[in-house]
């Protein structure tokens, strides 16, 4: 009795069409990264459990797939998991390779990475994450740059997005003045909810942190601020007058708003003080990028990190890095129409099959389109050509090209648009400029 | 204290000089692929046990990895693991898909695979596959068309290979003929070995499956045959006439050789009786493709399968396909230093940082450069101009783009030419032409 197929939960399959898409978003973010000079690294899907373990904090350790020892091992506890986020990996890899790399190292990386979520909709047990980051450089030019690889990719895209900054060092500032620098990471943990749970719940969950009435009157109108980045910019240096790492914040970002003034950056790019983001290794700017146009959460961000491979070794390496989510700017690109449509199409031109002395005839003219660079098949069967022309259609081929006695006879073959219906004879050497 | 890093045995980082050669293989190959009308399918890297266990023998069970159940049901059996090759998770896709696609279905699959394999050299426990096969078609067009990629892809790279092909009937046949057609699977497998152990190993091992004098004085000459083609053709047409398996294994292969003779293939391609693949699911044709000028075994091989979804509830789906080792040739590619020189520079231009002033005048040229496609990069710290030089000449920069008062009271760029040392001043708007 045959088993019925299918895939552990949380797990997809992506089928032609669906690869056809994330392709397109893989090597669009490739191409943009390497214009800037960031080079690609792989590490391995798996790696010890001791560079994992207490990265990701008490609930990401339970979130790790862990893989069963082999041999006479199998039943001791697992040494090995699987990747869970590119950071952690990448870290590794730098400490480990510091001797093979220059620095400042910018690299991006295009992998999967696999998290014992409970599976819902829109969160998966595999996904990919295309990670881009500069080690060993404190400059703001970093920082900006990334905002322009920002701002390329979802414009070669056709996506309108808006580029979110906010700087670590103004909330370190703000918990200071409060009277409570102890609480960064609780007022980071709430203002992160604002867009999900509204500024009420935040404040409430600040309450409950323990922070005073008077700490939260100080932070309140600071989610709220309005104006001009400049305008912005000012009303805080009043506020944060008293926190050294406040003003340095608010320093940065105004240096990074200049560069970006003078960048031609074609999307909005926004002061949000709002911005938090949970991760706590985050020291100074942070980045959150927005479809403008289609109600999904945030389909890229990242930040700086000033410590991030003092845990295997190598203090003082400052590096600043973004994360694009393919399967969110999968969903943008999809509900917005906005993939190219030739993307999908297997080959320009299906070869109908007739018979042996047909194909005998058609295999050197499709050798010679594809030495042209034009992709073409085919058809394997000699059957009906009802069923060869539904092939065609329904992998989106746009031309037949019909062999049969005639054709052979005259040196040609017929070539028929499936879009329109008309067909013309076209000299068998002539083939590849009739479709160019 | 800070851990020490490392990675799991048998597994690997791949830095940006060995990412650029990988990448150049699977980009050579996708395009080949795509050619020729196939297309692009993924399945999750771990499957449901039930799926991988009783695919690949006793002893690939063993090889499996197994991933922790999570939650709960973290002490019990595990119920999940790592995809061990391409093939089996294929003729899953296909059966649980099968009312999506269109047959004949064909699709490549570029992934890693797993197996907890003891690590040695040239053997790790993550690799990556690139498969390509057709299923639901038994023309032997589709075998043609795989000799054709192998080509396409082989000549592409500059690398001189033989493409060995033989056919499953003819060794059934042979099993026929010598009186032991339940010995299939053992003289397969012997004779498999021929290239590693050679003649009168293999003969011994045949005698020790518990074949007769007899057989084996069979089996012997057709493993040394030699002649064109059609020679050996005649031959065992002779030796195999008492079998109809035996006979239908010929015709195929001389249909085969036909279909080649017409189709302009540029590398040899030879029939090898002795070649025989250990796999089982093999019925028809099998394939094996060596590297001339450099020693290394099988770069790539496959076969047709005439049963691979029926163990999946589907029976009677033919298909044929192949799989190039990514690893082998990457070896064969460095060791004949057959890499394109150009693929592993990170960008064409360094522009040099000497200040602020200076770097706000290049981010706009550097923009510029970038619009018009050529990838550049802004050293981010303001050091001294001898660390600069030094990374743009680790990195394989070409050119270094110099921005000082004087070029910037001129509008030019000092741009040098870090192979020869000979430097220009160049405006600033030239920069792309200059370099194109």
């Amino acid at each position: 009795m045959a088993q019925k197929p299918s895939i552990p939960k949380g797990t997809r399959d992506f089928g032609p069409s669906e690869m056809s898409g994330r392709n397109y978003i893989f090597q669009t973010v490739r191409s943009v990264f390497r214009q800037y000079g960031y080079q690609c690294i792989e590490t391995p899907s798996m790696e010890n459990l001791s560079t994992l373990l207490g990265k990701y904090g008490e609930e990401g350790d339970k979130l790790l797939f862990r893989i069963q020892n082999s041999g006479e091992k199998a039943t001791l506890a697992p040494e090995k998991g699987l990747r869970y986020d590119l950071t952690v990996p990448f870290a590794r890899f730098v400490v480990q390779h510091q001797n093979e790399l220059s620095f400042p190292f910018k690299r991006y990386q295009i992998q999967p990475v696999w998290r014992a979520d409970r599976p819902q909709k829109g969160r998966y047990r595999e996904f990919c994450q295309c990670d881009v980051d500069v080690i060993g450089s404190k400059s703001l030019l970093n920082e900006l740059e990334l905002v322009q690889i920002v701002d390329d990719v979802f414009s070669r895209m056709g996506v309108r997005v808006c580029i979110k900054i906010n700087n670590r060092k103004i909330l370190a500032g703000l918990a200071e003045v409060s009277g409570q620098p102890d609480k960064l990471v609780d007022i980071t943990v709430a203002i992160d909810k604002i867009d999900k749970i509204g500024l009420d719940a935040v404040k409430q969950e600040l309450f409950e942190k323990g922070l005073t009435e008077q700490a939260v009157a100080l932070i309140e109108p600071v989610l709220t601020l309005s104006g001009t980045t400049a305008e912005k910019i000012g009303k805080m240096r009043g506020l944060l007058a008293g926190s050294e790492t406040g003003l340095k914040g608010l320093e940065e970002v105004d240096t990074l708003f200049s560069l970006i003034a003078g960048a031609c950056i074609g999307q909005p790019v926004e002061l949000d003080l709002s911005l938090a983001r949970g991760l706590n290794y985050y020291t100074g700017a942070i980045f959150e990028v927005k479809a403008l146009d289609f109600a999904i959460g945030s389909i890229c961000g990242g930040g700086r990190y000033d410590d991030l491979t003092g845990i295997f070794g190598l203090p003082n390496m400052s590096g600043v890095g973004i994360s694009f989510g393919a399967d969110r700017i999968y969903d943008v690109l999809s509900g917005l129409d906005l993939f190219p449509h030739d993307a999908a199409a297997a080959a320009r031109v299906l070869f109908t099959n007739m018979g042996e002395k047909e194909t005998a005839y058609t295999i050197p003219v499709a050798a010679s389109l594809r030495a042209r660079g034009i992709a073409c098949e085919i058809y394997p069967d000699n059957t009906k050509l009802k069923k060869q022309f539904e092939y065609a259609d329904r992998k989106g081929i746009p031309y037949l090209a019909i062999v049969g006695d005639q054709e052979m006879a005259a040196g040609t073959v017929t070539l028929k648009d499936l879009a329109t219906g008309q067909q013309q004879a076209v000299p068998k050497d002539g083939l590849a400029d009739a479709l160019k």
